[in-house]
Formats: C-alpha cells, sequence, structure tokens
C-alpha cells in the first residue's frame, strides 16, 4: 500500500505491517511456543464451568475486581495494591508502554529477547537501543547502566526468551537504585528459576515485575498475566490499561489455577530434570553448543544452515523454534522442554536431520 | 504523587490517573450499563462448556484464527480479509489510535460521548478537538468536515452514547468520501438502530467500523468485540494489536453466540418497543425533557439537582447513570432499558424521587 495516500498513519508503521508472526506446521511433537505440555486435569476445567455457569454473562464484569486481584497478588507475594491484571502480560506491557513511551523517548531493549518487546517500542515511535547482553549473551551490568543513562524504559525479561540468560539480583538492585529510568522485569520463566524481583518493587518505584499464567501453568490457552509495581505507580499504568479487560471466564479460571496450583504447577521439577537432561544430551552431539538456561526451553546452535535443520525436523514431525532471524542468532535454535517422550523425539530428530542437511 | 520525581511517565499522564471510573451501589433495578437485561440460556452456556472442555488450555490459541475470523465476518456481513477482533471494541480502537495518533496530531471527538475515546487519545498525547454535535446534540456535517479538516482521526459513535443520537448514513458518505482523516464509526448500538457503514468500509479506504457482542447480543461478560476495515488497511492496523489477544474460551462463546444469535437477540424488538414506551412515559413527567434515541437507552434532563436524583433512586434501589459530569449534560442522567417490570420501577422511583429533591 502507498503510505502517502494513507496520510493518517504514522510513518513508521507499515514497515511492521504483520508484526509478530509464527510459522506453525502442524507435527506431533510441539516444541516451538515453550508451553507446558500437560494439560489441565478434567476436574479443574469442570470446577471453572460450574464458578461461571451461575454468573450473568450478560452483564460486565466488576469495575474493580478486588477480591480477584487480592487473590492474585498474595499468590505471587505482593500486595494488591500494587497489582494490575491482563490478558497476557503483553497487554500490560503495552499499558507501560503508552505510558511511558513516546516519540523521541529512547528503551533499552537487549538483544536477543522477546519480539513483542521491540514491535511495541516500534509502534510508539521510541527510540531503541540494544545493548545489555555480551559477547556470551549474558547480561552485562555496565553496558546496561551505560545503555540506561539517558533512557525512559529497560526492558529486561530474566530468564531471557530465548536465550534462557538471567540477571544477577544484586546487579539488579544496585542498577535500579541507581537509574532515573524505568526497569520493567518480564518474569514469564520465573518458575523454572526461582528468583523474583517483587520483593524491590515495594522499595522502589521505578521497578515493574510481570508475571504470566501461560507457561508453568499450563494457561496459555486463558490468556493471563499480571504485573507489579509500586503502590504510587500503579493507578498511572491503571489509567493506560482498559477497563473491564478481563473477561468472567478467565477470572474463574485463574482462582481455579491459583486454588489448584500445586497440581497444575506439579510438573515444574520434572521440566528442569528434563532441560538439564536434554541440554546434556546436545552438548554431547558433535558441531551443537548449547547455551545455560533457566527457563523450560534450551537454545543451541550448530554448524548447519538452521533454517533447512529446522524442516528437516518438520519432517520428521517435531515442531521446534527456528530463531535465527533474531539479531544475533543466526545459527540458533529453540527447543521447549517437553514430556521426556517429547524430548526423546527431539534428540532423535536432531540427530537424523543433522546427518541429512549439509 | 510528584511527578517530578518520576521523570520516565509521559507528561499528561498524572492527569489521567483514575481514567474511566464507575460509582456501582448494589441496587435491585440495574440500568446503568446499557446491558441487555436477560441472561444466556443456561443451555447455550453448557453449549459453550462442550466447546472449550476437549481444547488443549495449556496452549496458546491458534495464531491466525481464521475460522473464527470467517465466522464473525460472515455474520456482519464483512470479509473476512477485512476484521480483525478483540477482547471488547475498546482494545481495537486502542490499536487504531496507537496507529494513527501521537503528540501533536489532531482527533476529532465530538462531545459529549463515550469516556474512552478522549482517555485513549489523551495518553498518545494527541490533540482532542469536540466539535460535531449542535445544539440539540445532533450529528452537525458541516460542522464534522470542519473540524475534520486537519485532523488525523474522526471518532464518530451512531447511535451515539450517551445521547443516542445517530449520524445521516448520506451525510457520513459525503464526509469520509471527502475526507483525508481516517473515520472510526462506532456501532455499539446498532442492532438497536439498524443502519450500518459496514457496506462502506468495502470501498472506502479511510473507513473503520466497530462493532461490540457486549450489548444486544447480551454478552458483556465475555468483552468481545471486532472492526471492519478496508482489506488494504487491515494489516496496519493488525500490527498495533497483540498476538493471542483472545483466549479460547471467548472464541467458543462467541462461535455459540452466532449459531445461536436469534435466541440471544430475540429480546431486540421489546428492548426497542420498550424504549418507546419509556420516552413516551418520561416526557408527560412535568420539567423532564428526553433525547431522541436510537439505542437501548434514554438520555433525559430535569429541573433537579441530578446527583442528588441519582442518590434518590438508589435509595430506592434503582441504578441509572449520572452522565452530568459529561460535557454540555450538566442536568443530564441516561437509564438503560431493561426487563418491563425494571422500567417500571424506574418510572416509579424517578417520579417518586422528583418530589423528594429540589
Amino acid at each position: 500500500m502507498n503510505n502517502t495516500t494513507l496520510k493518517y498513519f504514522k510513518q513508521q508503521l507499515p514497515d511492521l505491517a504483520g508484526g509478530y508472526t509464527l510459522d506453525v506446521p502442524d507435527c506431533e511433537t510441539k516444541l516451538n511456543q515453550n508451553e507446558n505440555a500437560w494439560d489441565w486435569p478434567a476436574a479443574l476445567k469442570q470446577e471453572v464451568f460450574e464458578r461461571v455457569r451461575d454468573l450473568s454473562w450478560n452483564r460486565y464484569p466488576p469495575f474493580h475486581p478486588d477480591q480477584f486481584v487480592a487473590k492474585v497478588a498474595h499468590y505471587i507475594g505482593a500486595d494488591p495494591e500494587q497489582v494490575l491484571v491482563g490478558n497476557g502480560s503483553n497487554e500490560l506491557l503495552y499499558a507501560i508502554f503508552v505510558s511511558t513511551l513516546e516519540r523521541g523517548r529512547k528503551v533499552v531493549i537487549p538483544q536477543p529477547t522477546f519480539t513483542v518487546y521491540k514491535l511495541l517500542a516500534d509502534l510508539l515511535g521510541a527510540e531503541v537501543t540494544t545493548e545489555g547482553l555480551n559477547d556470551e549473551l549474558q547480561y552485562d551490568a555496565d553496558a546496561l547502566a551505560k545503555a540506561s543513562e539517558d533512557a525512559a524504559v529497560v526492558v529486561l525479561a530474566t530468564p531471557n526468551n530465548p536465550t534462557g540468560s538471567v540477571i544477577d539480583p544484586t546487579d539488579l538492585e544496585h542498577l535500579v537504585n541507581n537509574s532515573g529510568a524505568l526497569w520493567v522485569i518480564d518474569e514469564a520463566y520465573f518458575e523454572f528459576h526461582g528468583e523474583t524481583a517483587i520483593e524491590l518493587t515495594k522499595h522502589c518505584r521505578n521497578l515493574v515485575v510481570l508475571r504470566t499464567f501461560s507457561k508453568a501453568f499450563a494457561t496459555a490457552g486463558l490468556r493471563f498475566g499480571c504485573m507489579v509495581a509500586h503502590p504510587e505507580a500503579k493507578p498511572i499504568f491503571a489509567a493506560a490499561k482498559l477497563p473491564y479487560n478481563l473477561n468472567i471466564f478467565t477470572m474463574a479460571a485463574v482462582e481455579t489455577a491459583i486454588e489448584n496450583a500445586v497440581t497444575l504447577k506439579s510438573r515444574v521439577e520434572e521440566i528442569k530434570r528434563e532441560r538439564e537432561r536434554v541440554a546434556r544430551r546436545l552438548r554431547e552431539y558433535s558441531g551443537v553448543s548449547v547455551y545455560p538456561t533457566r527457563a523450560n526451553f534450551v537454545l543451541f546452535e550448530t554448524e548447519r544452515e538452521p533454517r533447512e535443520l529446522w524442516k528437516a525436523m518438520v519432517a520428521r514431525s517435531v515442531l521446534i523454534r527456528d530463531v535465527s532471524g533474531y539479531p544475533r542468532l543466526g545459527k540458533a535454535l529453540r527447543v521447549s522442554i517437553g514430556r521426556p517422550e517429547e524430548n526423546d523425539a527431539f534428540l532423535k530428530a536432531l540427530e537424523y536431520a543433522m546427518t541429512v542437511v549439509a
């Protein structure tokens, strides 16, 4: 489309057309989206239906879902006055960016990382700086301090997707305390790592933590996330979030999930063990290098052409993520950790694919 | 909070803290949110559960929910290449504004209208112009043509909330065809009026229509809306919308709603008849003036102090909306049309309240 004929669109937009895209052929083994491989038990699904059945579907959800927010806050270890809820943590990141970014403002998004951060920053016309990860793709405190000096916002995922890297908590505290920028810490993979910055949000007004129920909690289909901010900053972020954003079903499902957290997250330890097993096994493959990871996925590089390798594995009905289009990851692929038999299928398919791809 | 200590927030934001707010005391008769007063039948709720039961809740929804979008498009009379879906039409308006507005750009939002339009425009730093409704709060084509001359975007609700006014289709076509701005037509109350601009979107690239399932469709609790754009413009708006925004339950519920549209919308004719009855009755009250309406609510003015009148009605357990804080509506209240007995309760409570409020 000719941009000049549609002058009301902002200039940078046509480059983004398509936005985040995902290539998803149908495969028996699906290890491409860092999902939890175990579905909800039927009894828990039924419990959600029971909760929703007697609600009035014709009425708007509560304007202030205080009880719901209190339940989420208690579960994640925050105060209710700190918490906002959304349809996935992405919706809350959108509100954070709209509150803080516009043309001419700088945001630090160390690359490579989750694609959506940069897409949203670009939409608002912000200037994106990509420093922050060193040559081994680990967080570099000095580089972050320098890059954040004149920035409005810094976004760090820890563990980071797709690298698996984490920020040292002492480094993070020092960086936040000595910065005039807002630090957004995406803890989507928290449960596979165990370290959180939520305690820090109680004292630091320039820190926000994002959490999701899409990964460890096996709830990707329901789309729920939350954010934790200092109580004085929360109302400003809240003003950039739409009213009634969560529907009654999402709230019922999340309440059920929290009350049954032990069941839904029962596979986390197994996933962590499998992660170590898969990484160990991959390191034994000739010509494969593996990045350290604290999440439910493993990033690895081979000497083969990544797209061809990916296709050869799809032909064996194993779907992983080709991340070779990400900055600095020209040779890399990412595999989510699934059930043991799925991980075996992946290891076998990769071994085979490496023999057929030049 | 001292704004200078949190320099990463954009300047205009602290004024918005709180954003859209709603005062909702618990009342027996709830006529404050323009909802459909009839809940879903139990059998249809059960049908939604059956659809969702066998889905994988641990997996993300489809990246391109093509079948779902095609079903929505067919139902509303648009082509699938024109349609985007969201958690309420507000989410889509947010994407439209992010695609088109930023500091220094002008948006026309004729006042009074739905509060969220201006809140979102302010968040993006756009310059808001409020002309477009004449002294009788009816759309004024000449005023709109003039106000839109140097604007990037014009937002019109038709029927408009809270006035009930509609734009003449011939006026709209002429305005859009002679404008360089993007025209956003919010048809949230379409079913109570019957005229749509969807046909126009097939030819005009600078026109977008918003629809919601929250009103006539009795689905406010599920939060679903959609937008219709020209096929060439849709990808640009799509880039400003988050991936996986709709959860699997919303999609199952909307599919069920569409397949059972006759049942769910069976009350529309009754609501329209009741609207005329309530308006006629109100006009008989001494000191009450009533605005013409094509929606499922009635805007009226009295000579009494609106907040006191509202309170006196709440004391009789009838909740309507005090809109006297809206621009140009200092004496006005808005009542949604509910079941006949609820409308009677409203008429009685108002009659009583006018006797006790000075």
